[in-house]
């Protein structure tokens, strides 16, 4: 059905082709200099389950690097070992000590995971790994005592050890209702740790986290366009608590690899969430640093093709689900602000958690099961067939 | 069975046949003054189930007019049109504003409703409709820029929304013990609303919460006992935030319509909270507005005939119920007060629905599945014939 | 198998038979003096459900006696009238105001639990008890009225009423997950009721909570190690908010005869915790009154054999139990001492209910149902026959 890549143009072919990886053997076959590009690059889209297969039998730490890179790109939903080493290499472009951090933190959860008896599987697709990274990623964003401070490290291995025992415990309580654990483990686990340390803490001082509607919350200066757009890429880098450019570019062209729906996502729920920043008067440094836009990505990703399958309801639905998100997390973080906590990601993770729980007819006949979730696109090519399988069994009980 | 209305004095008809609407063609068909005026009391009593059966064929507008009447009622546990009505009328009575913002919130959470795909039944019994109520007139009654400021009817109607979202997410959670959503919606966003928000927000200011032991928390001036008296029937007004006397007395006039029974458990359950105001020694304010009063009522209605069958055992209970819910209240008010948040009707929801999961044999046995609760009279009548029912089929899987 | 008592020496009979409370009678059958005395300490060892049998046919008084003694061991998780009986005698010793608060409390939630129609295993098995005795024993540590403040016993009844109406409706959200109810009522009425009152409530005025990391948590002092170890054994005793030497080695002594293993299970824990105190540089006092141990030796307890069988896994396991429920106390305990408030066994209890959820095979395998949990002696003598009964019913659906 595909025309032959000789008779095509590439771009042509690249879009109607492009994350269809069982095609790259077709494009590598024709032997010209675009196949082959070509055939490298529907390599690397979508879940790769593909490379998976190949790895099953190399040694183990080969398996713990793929194990590792899947579990950096799972903490912006896609679930990809190239995509998970662009965006590491973003984070070191950014700051080689945070990156440190995130990999040191994301071992610790793995390894914890692999020795207290989890799941295999899970830990393959790096399920038991992405909570661990965020909690060291946020620990050093926190503290105050600069970078290279090697103690920290200690709190990042044992923070990244909590987060598996916290994804552990919470999977039966969520399973019952179909849900995915998410980042709930990280964000309990950074709270915890802010509240066990304080600002003036004598090993692991902190600063506090800054609620954006202030009480210098008068914003006198005139918005300043630019910056505010810049914003909305940082929101995508914030994901990661990076807040530089080019790494956040980097980080979408990760997630532009796994799946380009969700790249488009990611981008919309970041202006979506800085438009409510706008909308509640918050200040303007955190408009600027994408901190307003980050919470909307994420619950414009998970509801936009990621959980349910891709169509113009679930898009409305995904816009509603980031503006809820910003809303969300500005109430949050004025809340845990008089406390001088940061909300993290809770405000999406609960959003998300919401919408995976609606009955509403329009969005829940869509929704994708748990244990069927790929890249939108995947989740798009497959429903015909789930379609049909869904006939003679439901895994929905 | 019933003596012909021509031989039996009018009061002592009245109470005999009062909430069984059924007999209301009988005095219809009597043909003297006091057979019509009954038949049409009689008519407008209990769940009018009837005239929801009358109401399915008529154009949309005024099914919609309907549900919005019945959604009013909610608030107060009652599914009555007329009592809606009634309790709409209080509200204008009380301040024209404020039931605008309500019916505003109201309509956008109903909409909502329709619009993402909710379940008809659900809507057309106005179950999506009272916490978006409940939302816009609590964000009135705290917003610091008076009536009539107009921008206020934008969060009025995304609360609402947001209410329908968390209504229809909250369903599936709670639905695994058959317990009701409830108010949790309200209580829900409008604490994330006053936290979004803070008292000096530029676009929606409002005033603090304040807990009722605050600092001037030393009661010099005498207790006033008639001002007390009126507090308790404030209490039931105070359901809508209404803290005027005879928009009260309607509200409980609505309510009687519905049910006697539950009438005289608010009035009893505003009292036990206005005592349990007085054993904790909060500011006389809080107890001559009725604020102590209102968890009372709310926890007192609850458990008393509409979750559960009346009979003096579940009596006692509803008391016991309306003091939890009355101490609850007090000490999440103080500790949400200490970050400038109301508690709502946190205490009474978290009651109620504690109440319903209750084991003690004395309380489950009289227990009602959610799905066949109807008014307190009602669920007294069907109480037989849901025994017989109850030997071939158990619905509480 | 067990060799005659004549043949061999005291001591090593009591290791081998100790706790296999069966073999009393042959014991007693020898008539030498050491004979006899074995025979009563193994007949006092253990759950003692021969006891309970025995006092089946006894008047009320003595069975509620009996159900209170359980009660007064169920705070430690021990389950044995003579470990409570002990206990009780502890606390009179170390404080007969407090000793009568706890019995009030605990008699007060037993009764209601009676009153409310409870089942009577339940209660017979101390099960409706123990919460209301800790919210009666921290409502008079914590009130600043002094000892013998009658009206206290005021709120010590309604809490530990209000506590059985909690592990009553509790009970029903925790058995999906086939979680024990614990100690969350008592956590959460003793939140609400110090919530409820404040510092200077006309009342039951009390003293604020102190977090331990205090603005003067600059220690200066050098650390005491006699003292320091001293607060290892005080952390057994802070279970019952007790803070004074010799009352603590009792409260030991009465897990000791439940069970050795618990015992050196609660040390274990209580040292974990203090070393998790000085990782995180908290008050000296806070190490050497023992309130950083108790979460520690709660959650080591509660992992260490009670609800696991005993392995050297699952011993890793109490261990990192112990560590995690101690990190989390410091961290809630700083939270919540924000507004002023203790955060009591809050860490111990989350984190044991979270080892109970974890999917993680080696530790998940070790499970003992909620029905069959008995002493960690008990639970390891009936494991081959629980393996052989496994094969042809499972209890956890």
């Amino acid at each position: 059905m595909a025309p032959g890549p000789q008779e095509t143009d590439f771009v042509h072919m690249a879009i109607q082709d492009m994350w269809a990886p069982e095609k790259a053997e077709d494009h590598a076959r024709a032997r010209t200099p675009q196949g082959r590009v070509l055939s490298v690059l529907l390599y690397c889209t979508g879940e790769m389950s593909h490379f998976s297969k190949f790895m099953e039998d190399k040694p183990f730490p080969l398996q713990l690097v793929e194990w590792i890179l899947r579990g950096v790109a799972r903490v912006i939903l896609a679930n990809n070992p190239v995509s998970g080493a662009l965006i590491l290499g973003a984070l070191v472009m950014a700051s080689p000590w945070q990156a440190l951090l995130g990999t040191v933190g994301l071992l610790a959860s793995t390894l914890t995971a692999i020795i207290i008896g989890q799941d295999s599987a899970e830990i393959a697709g790096g399920l038991h790994g992405f909570n661990g990274m965020l909690v060291a990623l946020l620990m050093g964003v926190f503290s105050s005592a600069g970078d290279w401070y090697w103690w920290l490290l200690i709190p990042a291995c044992l923070g990244g050890a909590t987060c598996t025992f916290l994804f552990s415990g919470l999977g039966p309580l969520l399973d019952r209702w179909d849900l995915p654990v998410a980042v709930f483990p990280f964000n309990m686990v950074i709270v915890l740790f802010l509240s066990c340390t304080g600002a003036d803490h004598p090993y692991f001082p902190h600063y506090p986290a800054m609620p954006p509607g202030a009480p210098e919350g008068l914003n006198h200066t005139q918005l300043h366009i630019p910056q505010l757009l810049q914003g909305v890429v940082l929101g995508v880098g914030q994901i990661y608590a990076c807040g530089a450019l080019w790494p956040s570019l980097l980080i979408l062209g990760g997630v532009l690899i796994f799946s380009p729906l969700m790249c488009v996502h990611a981008l919309l729920g970041s202006g979506v969430g800085t438009a409510v920043g706008l909308s509640m008067a918050v200040r303007h440094e955190a408009l600027y640093s994408g901190l307003s836009g980050f919470n909307g990505a994420l619950g414009c990703m998970a509801v936009g093709g990621l959980f349910f399958t891709f169509n113009w309801k679930t898009h409305l639905f995904a816009i509603a689900s980031a503006f809820l998100s910003a809303y969300t997390d500005i109430a949050l973080s004025n809340l845990l602000g008089t406390v001088g906590l940061p909300a993290c990601s809770w405000g999406a993770t609960l959003i998300a958690t919401l919408m995976l729980l609606l009955t509403a007819q329009h969005l829940s006949a869509y929704r994708i099961p748990i244990g069927r979730v790929g890249s939108p696109e995947h989740n798009l090519l497959k429903l015909s067939q789930w379609e049909e399988g869904a006939k003679d069994d439901s895994t929905d009980v």
